[in-house]
Order: structure tokens, then sequence, then C-alpha cells
């Protein structure tokens, strides 16, 4: 039985402050993606460094792009120049990683990242996402030197959140008595050719050509390849610019053996602060260039300046590698499917990225910075700010594509070097919400992909949805949870957007999912699933449960909802009546007085059951009915009590004593919530797959069904244990895993948020609302749903104050906003961009919800407030 | 310019103290090899896991053996019991390494080794090569558990030492107030199939069987497969006995999906101590099973007893999978060619190797501790014990093989999964000295291959052989270098063994070797080496220069003294002559009154030379000629200033502002002596290679040089910059790399104890030598010559006091000691295990010289022991 306290003093769970930082030399695990939704990424460390190049159609963990560097000369007045390497001192172990020839294990600290060459002492790293900054300092330098990174990511602008490109400012100051010259250069590999993973050389290579141009807005060298057609999956280009204007290029560092290249490079920069122009025929093949772009600036003493570059990339064609052929298809490419990545239809190359957003850099660093500005002005605890904007970071990795015609697809996470697993899996992406609240459109394109590709005519889906766009659906089991899951995914979609034609669209499609229940689970239709559920621990239930009953029982909830809106009362009224039923039995048959326990068909399924276990993911159909404003679907109090056990039994303050034969997310002295545990015995001899692990997306499901149900502490000691697994030495902070990297799972985190705020959409009625649910005296909250973003602001006390609803991006027709947090009638005072409008309040349920007798359209900028009392 | 007082307070370089201990939490990067001589190793990390399975004929690294563990079971009389794997906790980061599918990055911890399973929550790792010791704490655990691992490893007894097991004795300990009933249980993953490298799971298994046997002296599980023939590379067995009588075994864990074998074995000994007996048939195609093996005690409070475990191997054949055809031969594996290890021909299989160790393990243990305890009673600093014990374990790594009639071959260095390079290579083998000392019939056997197989008509010899033995020889470029240094290690090996009937069956072919350098490189005869000479850096240097040409005059001036031993005067008088001469041009002409400089004939290697640079390698010839007893071959006080030079410009405190284009073996705040250095400019363009590297074996090499030369301070700030590098959270202590791991020319080290020992060893006239560089009036080393090893103890102070030396092994026969210490005739008192005997001092250079009227064969635990004044 844990308690907050035995883990946490619950007053230190509301501080707020600064998110942490990460010392370059110990938070090794620090790498942050940088690139455009659906264009891949490369990472930067809390060294400065540039690693995992997963920007070529493929995840491709633990590498680094040859001699891609930056490296900074100054000269103060009178005094010898200062040459250092932009990153933090390489960290142990010095021994070298992995295999090879003549590489890896037992060969040291690899040279390609600069690592031997003179580099800052030390690093700093932070970051907001989408935000990254490392502080370098270096006690011989006479300038101080920092980084700002980033790709624009505007909720709501997919388009240009698509850009393929990382951002680097380079800030240089003058800290010296004397005026310094400057000179910043960086250094690129041109991989064109390049497999996705594996080495980057390779007989891939040759042909490869480094250009230079300058097209007036931005110049730099454009990296490409004369030895593949424009069809192929190995054609593309990157380029590396920058709008500065006092510029030098080496289009191509020397070609010769040994150390000869590296040689000359240092020995040439650290000299002057230059290098030479050198020009090659294209490369041999297997081999490719190194080039450089340097930026110079002469500072008084006290100047600084941004020197910017933009690392840009267009590899349009993506190469279906995994599935039947996959990597090793016995006939080559060409049978193997092809598509076009959605971005490279909106930029012809890499350089033409890097124009665009040259050419839009105030509007996109803007708004960009905005988003930013008004999630992290949010009176959350920092740790919950970490977890919901770092798991964000997923949108810009690997685990995410964009299909040619712009439809959204999500591996599960990231192998090392593939997807894993396919198909917009949706089990696994029932979890996310982050998606639904920033980009609704890219959301509402799961739905229509699975209603339009995965249903059969029997209402079977398949929950991973096969590519190219067309294949035909898995036949393997339909996914209980994730199919039904469906339906509740469906009626958020439309409470967020409002959008009647969609959702009258795809009605008939989320029928006949929703109806396959009583073909395949509930035969009977008692409004109990029973049959064979496979589930997101990739295994079958049987027998009634209420993890898959509370989604059987949201979804119908969700469908009688969405089909008395469309008009179809009888509908609507039959799905009630089997809600009716089916949460009568849950809650009279399954809940123990403490849990709600499986009773498994141990004939039908004689492994990988739960039965009496008190299972994290329990109510999980109750979370997502709450979040998507369905209320309760289950007994409210049977619930609360569920969460209160699942907490007290299933979240461990240390792990010591914990026996777990499955996979490792959290050991040792760390904390985590287990997926099932045996608070009163009967412990399966083989529990299911999973059970014994510890999932962040699962916590994330579990904290925010906890702060909804009023268990603050308790929601908030569970985020906290799971951002304090990920401190920078032991995990990234922006890669939490699970069945690989960048696991789609986390992006429940986004439900912490809406949980907090105590976040109501209801867009079909033109109304919002907010209950936050800790320090309502003095709250400031991100909101967002479809087409329109701000905060919200309230200082209520006692039921008086203020609220204040203010719009940072796009429009929102707005009839009406609950305020959660005031539970007496009282006068209102309302005003629209400072002017005063006719409204009126009125108590719902208890809370305050106040009406303007006209609506309003709010436009960016302004802002609805509210005066109560 | 450094100083020693730049990195350290001199006098406390002189400190002695214990050797270092390592946390197993911090300490990630030590591993311990255990094993034979020849037959490869596993490695002990300072969590007490095995890992490094390099027992299948090539390195292995960075693997464990799935499910190969072990684990304890403690029960206090009337209370619960608590099981724990003995391995420390787990260290950072918790992110899963490497590539792979469901498995490595992004997967978290591997649960391979049981890490999540409840484990001690700290351990303490000491090694003293050939022990490696481990403390276990745990506060739950009413036993205290700690590990002793070895191999038996005997200096002059190579057939012994080249046992294929790994001892473990662990030793439990009742710390409670009650009764404990113990189970210890090792569990082991049977290979038997396994490729060498790679997965251990995969279509090579199958067949794969686990016997229990009980011989009356050892019981346990026999690990083999029936699918593979005896002469396959893949036949072999392994072992996991015991000669402990309670034991149980479990010959197989469940055959299931999921976790579910491990959730078996769990809930089974965790809940009674015990598993029960499972017998299958042979294994499925491409899977194996873990058998395990249980030792019970009861132990009474303040009770303890030692369980012990031993892993013996037996893989007899050996696959050539480099060179051509290699490992991806197109016609399988009968083109490669296979041979049989020499440890093959001694034991039949695993369980035989584990009978022939217990039925001699006292003696086994006894000598190897004997060994031990006499290094490590060595009145050292801590950190040269360190590096010359540390380094010995060399030759229980897979850098080394015994080919099947038992030549001693050596890779220079491992890549993580091959040996790296090939060829017992003449010139970085060059540098090493353990194995001359410690096992001088392997070390001539080296001799011996070479002039056999390496050395063509024309004097050419290939710098590294080929296998297998009798394989015409490399047709590259001779090695100038190391054929020449090749004369100074028969001259050292002769001197060491005194068998004059080896030096003349060998001398013809010697003789052959040095006089190429007439056809060759010193083509005019004038004692100056100034053709193309291709060198440890993988180039070819020109012209002359003091590195080859030391090798070249210490090559002479060997082969004079070993022809004038031999009665061929006129061959003795030649190479005199020669060697004068070519002194006299180094010493005039090179000299630059720091150092020697070179003098490249640019025309014939344009790149790739030192010139004017401060090489450490620069009087290396000398350093050999020291140590092989020849005294000084060039000016000594150009020597003497060469090597202050030497460390003054290439030694550093800290490698902040060093640029390193090349391999990366020291970096940041670390202390490391470069390779070369221009001090005064001229640096050319393109430096030979390694020239900004720092090596370990070079470090030992100059440190040795140092020490001899009586810079006592400067070369125990070289070795101790050396082994801080060498702490265990950035590298392996019993790993030092260079071109891979276990890097040959770290052998070196053992050069520091004979140069702070002085030791001189004339065997072919019975005389052996003293002269402590620290501290003689209380001094205390190992020393060994070929056939006998013990210590020498020392208490002189003015010219007065004692001298003792002990036999600890073997016969030596003895005329003469050297007692460097005592500069001034004094009367001597001379006694033979505690009886006196009629002897005579004599001064020879200042020196005393005390020699027995009738000579004496000292045998095992007897002492000559000498009182002066």
């Amino acid at each position: 039985m844990t308690q907050v306290s035995d883990a946490y003093d619950p007053e230190d769970l509301l501080d707020l402050g600064p998110l942490p930082t990460y010392d370059g030399y110990h938070a090794t695990q620090v790498a942050f993606p940088l690139g455009g939704i659906g264009t891949g990424c490369v990472s930067l460390t809390a060294r400065g460094a540039l690693v995992d190049w997963e920007i070529f159609n493929r995840p491709n963990k633990g590498t680094i792009l040859p001699y891609s560097f930056f490296t900074i000369w100054a000269r103060a007045q009178g005094q010898e120049p200062v040459t250092r390497v932009v990153q933090g001192p390489p960290s142990p172990p010095f021994t070298g990683q992995g295999g090879g020839g003549y590489q890896g294990y037992g060969f040291g600290v690899t040279r390609e990242d600069g690592s031997g060459l003179p580099h800052m002492w030390s690093s700093e790293f932070r970051g907001e996402f989408p935000f990254a900054w490392v502080e370098f300092e270096d006690p011989a330098l006479p300038v101080q030197v920092s980084l700002e990174a980033y790709s624009p990511f505007i909720p709501m602008n997919a388009a240009e959140s698509g850009l393929p490109i990382a951002v680097l400012y380079y800030t240089v100051a003058n800290i010296s008595d004397k005026p310094v010259d400057v000179s910043l250069v960086g250094s690129l590999f041109n991989p064109v050719g390049y497999r996705g993973s594996g080495p980057f050389i390779g007989e891939h290579l040759g042909g490869n050509v480094n250009e230079y141009f300058d097209d007036g807005l931005v110049r730099g060298l454009r990296m490409g390849s004369d030895k593949y057609p424009a069809d192929s999956p190995r054609y593309g280009t990157m380029a590396l610019s920058t709008p500065w204007s006092d510029v030098f290029h080496q289009a191509a560092s020397l070609r010769a053996g040994w150390f000869d290249a590296m040689h000359d490079f240092w020995d040439h920069f650290s000299a002057d602060g230059t290098l030479p122009e050198r020009e090659y025929p294209p490369s041999a093949d297997g081999s490719s260039d190194v080039g450089s772009l340097g930026l110079r600036a002469h500072l008084e003493p006290g100047d600084s300046t941004i020197l910017p570059f933009f690392i840009s990339w267009h590899f349009p064609n993506f190469v279906k590698y995994w599935g039947s052929g996959g990597d090793s298809c016995c006939c080559g490419h060409d049978c193997r499917p092809v598509w076009r990545n959605y971005y490279a239809s909106q930029w012809t190359d890499a350089a033409d990225a890097a124009h665009y957003y040259a050419d839009h850099e105030d509007r996109l660093y803007g708004q960009t910075k905005l988003f930013h500005d008004s999630l992290f002005a949010s009176t959350l605890p920092p740790y919950v700010l970490d977890a919901v904007s770092s798991q964000a970071s997923i949108l810009h990795s690997p685990t995410v594509l964009r299909l040619p015609d712009g439809t959204f697809y999500g591996f599960e996470g990231c192998h090392s070097d593939a997807g894993c697993c396919e198909g917009s899996c949706t089990h696994v992406w029932n979890y996310a919400q982050t998606v639904a609240f920033l980009f609704p459109a890219l959301e509402r394109s799961f739905r229509e992909a699975d209603y339009t590709y995965n249903l059969d005519d029997s209402g079977h889906m398949g929950f991973r949805l096969q590519l190219p766009l067309g294949s035909p659906p898995s036949q393997f089991h339909a996914a209980a949870d994730g199919q039904l899951g469906g339906l509740l995914k469906l009626y958020r979609d439309w409470r967020l957007c409002g959008d009647d034609v969609w959702l009258r669209k795809w009605w008939p499609q989320a029928k006949r999912a929703l109806e396959y229940a009583w073909t395949q689970w509930d035969s009977d239709r008692d409004g109990v699933i029973d049959g064979i559920q496979h589930n997101t621990y990739d295994i079958e239930f049987s027998g009634p449960n209420s993890m898959i009953g509370s989604f059987y029982l949201g979804a119908l909830r969700a469908a009688e909802e969405m089909a008395r809106h469309l008009g179809e009362a009888e509908s609507a009224d039959e799905y009630r009546e089997l809600y009716e039923r089916g949460r009568a039995r849950l809650d009279g048959e399954l809940f123990n007085g403490e849990w709600y326990v499986q009773r498994p068909n141990w004939e039908l399924t004689p492994k990988y059951q739960y039965g009496e276990g008190c299972l994290a993911d329990q109510v999980i159909g109750q979370w997502l009915a709450t979040l998507a404003g369905l209320g309760p679907i289950l007994d409210q109090e049977h619930v609360r009590t569920t969460l209160q056990s699942i907490f007290a039994h299933n979240w461990r303050a240390e792990l010591w004593e914990h026996a777990n034969a499955q996979r490792i997310y959290a050991l040792n002295d760390e904390k985590g919530l287990l997926a099932c545990t045996w608070p009163h015995g009967s412990r399966p001899a083989i529990p299911f797959p999973y059970s014994d692990e510890v999932w962040c997306g699962m916590e994330y499901q579990v904290a925010s069904h906890l702060i909804y149900e009023g268990f603050v502490e308790e929601g908030l000691a569970i985020v906290r244990g799971t951002r304090e697994r990920h401190e920078g030495t032991r995990r990234n902070p922006w890669n939490e895993f699970e069945c690989g990297s960048h696991y789609a799972r986390s992006l429940a985190s986004w439900g912490v948020l809406t949980a907090l705020s105590g976040f109501e959409f209801d867009l079909p009625h033109r109304t919002l609302g907010f209950t936050p649910r800790i320090t309502p005296d003095d709250w400031l909250s991100f909101w967002s749903v479809d087409g329109a973003w701000g905060t919200y602001a309230q200082e209520i006390e006692d039921g008086r104050g203020t609220a204040s609803l203010r719009l940072d991006y796009g429009s929102l027709k707005l009839d009406c906003l609950v305020l959660g947090s005031v539970a007496q009638a009282a006068p209102v005072d309302v005003k629209v961009a400072g002017k005063p409008v006719a409204a009126e309040a009125s108590m719902v349920d208890g809370r305050m919800v106040v009406c303007l007798k006209e609506g309003v359209e709010l436009q960016k900028g302004q802002a609805l407030t509210v005066r109560v009392g």
C-alpha cells in the first residue's frame, strides 16, 4: 500500500519553478528531436552535438553524421586566436561503443564528431519543447557562445510544422575588453544515397556533389547526388545554409587518406578562421564529401550577435522496408512499395525548404515561440509541463509519418533502425491525446484512415493500417480495446471540431465497428464483453472484465450521443439500453469492493489473464469517456475507489523488491506504476505479459484519471515519478520508450494538462469550460481546440474573481464558458476584447455556465473576460 | 614543458597502499578476464555479472549469455526467505543498448542477465590479477555474500595456466542471530553450436542437451549438442559444476513462450530455494536450454562457508575466420582452415577440465595465490602494481592463442568480434615484456615461429605470422622495427633461460634476419638505417632516424654478444664495427641538443614523417637494449637528455588544448604521453598517423626507460596517468586498448617492474642482479626467469644491510648476485636456506657483485641471503 508521502512531501508536488537543466558531461542520454512532423528528425544532445540522423525515412538511433559539427574561431585584437568545436566535452565511457572494423568497442572515443579537437569545457542544456538551448563555457574563449535550436511547431498548422529543417541560432557575445573577430563554421557530410540505417560510408555513395548557392535570401551548400533517379528511395538533397551575408565556404574537405582531411581542416581554420574554397568533381563511387559553411562577424566589447544556420533535408521517396519483402527483398527495391512523403509535395528540395523558412522566419519563429510561451506560462508544476511538452516531441520523431495525401500515420514506437510496430495501432494510440488537441485534423485523419481502410463489411477492423494506403486490412484478431476505443476517439474529435458534416460522413462506419461487438465480443448482447478479446497487451483476454468492458460502455455512450445528435434516436436508445445493462453487470459482478476483477474463461484462455488482479488499465474506458466529456459510465464511487486502489497497490516508491521477469522500464530505486498487482494473492502462475512492467503511457493515463476524479496528489506523484526516471543520465527526457523509442502511448501525457485544467470542449455547442484542480485562485493554462489555441487564466476564490480566455492563434466561435470553480450563482461582468457584452450566468450541476447573448467569434489576440461576484 | 609537479606532488608518487576498489554501480567498464592462456575468457564485472563470452574462439565484446547468472535464497529460521540475483544493481543508462528487433536502444534494461529480478543493493569490486573479489551488500539478506573469482595462472606453468575454466568461490556468512538455510543456484545457457559472435539465439542451435553428471569429485551439468560432428568449429562442450555435495539441479528451464520460463524459475526458487528436476529431449532446431545447478548449506549464526562453482568449456576446433575466405567464405566452412586449440589436446571436454581442476585444486589455487602474494607484496606504488598485474590479463584474453603444437600466438588486440590484427605482429610485440618474464617458453616460441615460418632466404621477415602454421610468409614490406627488434628479443630470451643449445639452433636465422638490413635498410653499410622503413605506425619512414636506428644499433650489439658467445668472433667484430659507425652518426648528426630528429627523404616519402619532431619512441632500441642487459648503445647523456625532453614536451597533465584529428585514447582532463610533438615548430602539414595519439604501451616503454635512466618521478607520473585513465567508469582497468581491446603493446608494463627493481638476468652466467630505484632501504619485489620465480628483498642503507633472494617456484642455479645498491666494497655474509656458504664480493663498475664459491641450486622455498657491511 503506497501513499504519496512514501515518496514525496505532498506540498512539494505543487511547487512551481523552472524545468531541469542538464549538464552535458553527465546527461549523456539527452537527445532533443529537431525536424518537422512527418519529416524525421535529427537530435541535439546536451553536449550540443547532433546525433540520431533519422531524416532518411526510418529510425536511426546511435548515429552521427561523419565530421558534421560546428567550430568557432575567435581572435581578440592582438591575441592568439582560440578555436573550439562547439560541443561540450565527450563523456565516459571512452572505450568506443559497439562493433565494426577498426571502430567501436576498444577503439576509443569516436573522432567523427570532432571529439579529439579542442572543444568547450562544459555545456548546459535546457529543453522546453519545441525549443532547446545550450550554454557553452570555455575559459580561453573571448566570447560566450550559446545555442537556441528548434523547428517550427505551430498547433493547428500541420503543414508548416512539417518543414524538414533544424534551425540553429548561435548567439556569440564578446565578453572580452577588446574587439573580437569571430568565425563560426558548420560542417556537414553529404549523405545522399544513404540507405536510412547502417554505416554512412559505403557503396550507396558516389556521384555526390556539394554546390554553393545564394538565392539572395539564403546561401550555403546544397548537397545532392547524381547517382540516383528522382523516384529512387536513395534520391534526395540536404542543405546547410544561412541568411547571414558575410560567409565563406569549402564545398569539400580534402580527399585524402588516413586522417589527412581533418588535419587540413583544423590547421587551416584554427590558423586564420577561414577555409580555402575547394571544388571537386562528383565523388567517386563509395565516397562522399564533407562541406563547410562559415559565418564571420566582428564584435566590439559587449556586442553580441546571432549566427543562424539551417540544416534542411528532402528525401521524398519513402520505401516500405518492413513486412513482406522488407529490408532483404530478394528482387531488389522494385518490389517494395515506395510513396512520396507529404512534405515532399510542399517543397521541391532541401534548399527550397530553407528558402521557405527564411522567407517566413519571423512568423514561423514567432508563432512557435508564442505556443511555447503560452504553454510554459501555465501554472503547472515543472514536471507536469515537462511531461506534457516533452512527449509532444514524438511528433518530430520517426514514430510518425505523413502519407502522400497528408494522412497522419504512426508506428507505436521505434526500433533503433525501423518503425515498431506498424499501422497507427488503434490500441496503443488509444492512450495518445496530444495530436487530438494540437493537430486535430491529423488526429481525425487517423479515424478516416481506420474507417476507410481497416474496416471490412462485417465490422472487423484491422488494428494496424496496412501501407501503402489502400492495401487490404489485416485479417488478424480485431483489437477489442482499439476498435471500441475508436468510438470514444470519434466522439472526442467531433467535440473538438464541432463539424457535424465530418461526423455524419464517418458515422455509418463507426456504427459498423461498434456493432461488430455483437458478433464477436458480446454475442449475447448483454452489454458485457466476454469473448476472446485481443488487446494492447498483445494477448487475448476472455470473460467479463472492466478493462475492455469500460471501453465498450464508453463506446456505447459515445455512440448514443452521436446517434442522438444525428437524429438516430432508435439506435441511440438501443445503445443506451445495452450500456445500462452492461454497466449494471460490471458494477454488480466485477467490483470486489476495492477494484474491478476479471472473470476469465480459463478453458478458452488458460494463460495470460489477470483474474483477481488489480489492473492499472481497468477503467481506461472511463478515463477516455471523462476526457471526452461523457461523464461517469461506471459507478463513480466505484471508479474513485478503484483509482485509489490502483495507486495504493500498483504505484511503487521504489522497486528493489519487485520481481520482474518481463521488460524492464523501471528498476532499483525508481518509482513506477505496475501494470497489474495481486494484492490479495491469486496471481496466476503465468500472468499476462507486461503485467509486471511499468509503462509511461499507462502512468499518464492513470495519473490523468486520478486527477479528473480529484486525487490530484496521487496523479502528480505518478507523473513526477515518471519524469524522474527520465533525468538525462538514465534515460532521455525526450524519449519515453516502451516497445521502442518515442513510444506513442506517452502522448497520454497531454491528458494530465486537460485533467489539471478540467478542460471541457463542446464545439458542437460552442462551449468551453475549465475547472482547475490546483490553485484556482491563481491559475493559467494552455488550451486548444480545432482551429484555435490560447491561454485560460483565472483568479477565483470563494466564488469571486476573474476568468479570462485568451486566443493566441486562429479564431473561435464561442457561446458559453463553463467556470467549474464557481459553485454558487453570482453576478457576472463579461467583456470581449475589452468591451462589455451581454451574458447570462446559470448554475448547471453546481457549476457556473456563462453564456453570451449573441455568441462571439474570438480572434487572435482577443480575450473573453468574466468577472464573477 | 610539463613538469611532474604540474600533475602530482612528487612525494605522493611513492606512497604505497591498496589498489583501487570499484563501486559496481558506477564502474560500469570493469570487466576482469577469467580463463586460461589460449582458451579465451569470460569477464567478471564490478556488479558481479559475467559478460563478454569470448570462449568461442574469437573476441565477443558486449555479450551476455542469456539467463546465465547466480541467485541466492536465504531463509533465517522463522522468517520469510529472501531471494537475490547475486549481482549489484544495473547501472545507467537504462535505455537498452545497440540495435536488433525488440531489443537494444529503446527497449530498456536487458532482462537476459536477470536485471529485472531482485538483486543486491550494491557491490564493490577489487581486482589483483589473477584474482578478483566482489563484496555484495543487501540490507534484507540474513547472510553476507562475497565472491572470489580466478583462473589458474602460474608463471612457468603454461600448460596448467591454460585450463579452460573460470572458478567462482562464493563465501556466504550468516550475519543474523538465527540459523539460516541457504541455497545458491547457478544458471547457464547451453550455447553449443554458437558461431563465436553475434546473437546467442539462432539457427546454429538445436540438438542441445544438458546432462547431469557426478564423477565422485565434481557434479553438475555437462552441456553439449548432437548437431555437430567432432571436427566442426561449432562442436564443443560447457560445464557448470561443483565439488559441493548437497546439490540439486534442473537440466532445463521451462520451454515456453513470452516470459514464462523466467516466471517459472523465479516463482519456484524464491518460494522454497530449490528447483524441480526437469528432463527434455534434445532441443529443437534453433533453440537451446538454460540449466541450473544449486548448492545448499545450513549456517548457524556466525558460520560461513564457501560455495564453489566451476564454469568450464571445451571448444576444440579453431576456425580461421579472417583473411582470404574469412567470415563470408562463399563455399562454406570447408574452405576455411580449422585447427585444434592446444588446450583441447590436454582435456577431453569441459567436464574433464573441471574434474582436472578439482583433482588439483589445492595446488593450482595455492601456486596461483603464491604468485599473487609475491607480486603484490612488492614495495611498489599501487598504480605500478596495477599496471604490471592488470595487463598480464591479456594472457587470458582472446588476443592470444595457443596453436596445436603449443606455439604461442598473438593478435595485436581485438575488434569487438575478431582478432586485430593477425600474426604475432613483430613490431607491436616488441614492446611486450610480460610473457618473456612469466612464460619464457611461450615467448621463445614467438622467436621460433618467426625464424621458422616468417623468414625467407633473403632474410626478409614477414612481420605477421600466417596461419595455419606452415603457410608461406607475407610478402609485404618487412617491418624494420619488428625485424631488428627480434635480435634484441632473442638476446633477452637467451639471457633469461641461459640455454645455449636453443640460441645456437636459432642463431643462423637471426643472423640472416639482421643482415637483411644490408640489402634493404642500410645498403651502404654505414651503420645507419636510411631506406624505406615500414614500422609500427603502419607507414614507412625514410632517412636516418634514431627510432629505427636505435633498434639497429641494439640489434648489432646483441648480435655481437651472441656471436662472440657462440665463437663467431669475425661476425662479432663486424657487427661491432658497424655499430660503432652507426652510433657515431646518430649521435653526431641527429641529436639536436635536446633530442634525436629524423632526416626524411622527402622525395621518397612526401608524407607521414616526423622530421624535427620529438618522437616518444625515438630511443626505443636503447630501452630494449637496457632491459636486456646490453647497456648504453647511444651516448648515455644524449639518451638522458632525450628522455627528459620526451617527458617535458610529450607528456601532458591535461589535454584540453590538444588538437587530435587521429584516434582518441586520451582527452579532456586526462594525462597522457603524445607519440610526437614539434616543440620548435616544423610540424609537417600531414604528420605521420598516430603522431597525435596516446598509447598506453608506448607510455610504459618511455616510463620504464625514464626509470632505468634514473628519472623515477617522471616515469612514475606517466604510469599513474595511464592508470588514472582506466578508472572503471571511463575505461576498463583490465583492458588497455589501442587498435582494439587487450592490446599487446601494454604488456610493456612489465618493464616498469624490471626498471624499478633494476632487475638484471644473465642466466648464461648464472647471475641475477637488482638495483631498486626507490626505497632501497626497504624493498621487496617479484622477479622471474625461466624456470623460477620469487621475491627479492633488501634493506640496504649507506652500503650496509641485507639482501635476500627467495625462490617461490621452480629451481635456479645461481653463481652470482649483483647488489646495485652497494657502491663500496664491504664484507659480506652469505647464507643459502639459512646455512652459511662461502662467497666473495667484488666491485664491478661501482656495484657490488657477490659470487658463491661453489654456486648453488636454489629450490622452492629457499632463500639466498646476503648481509653486507
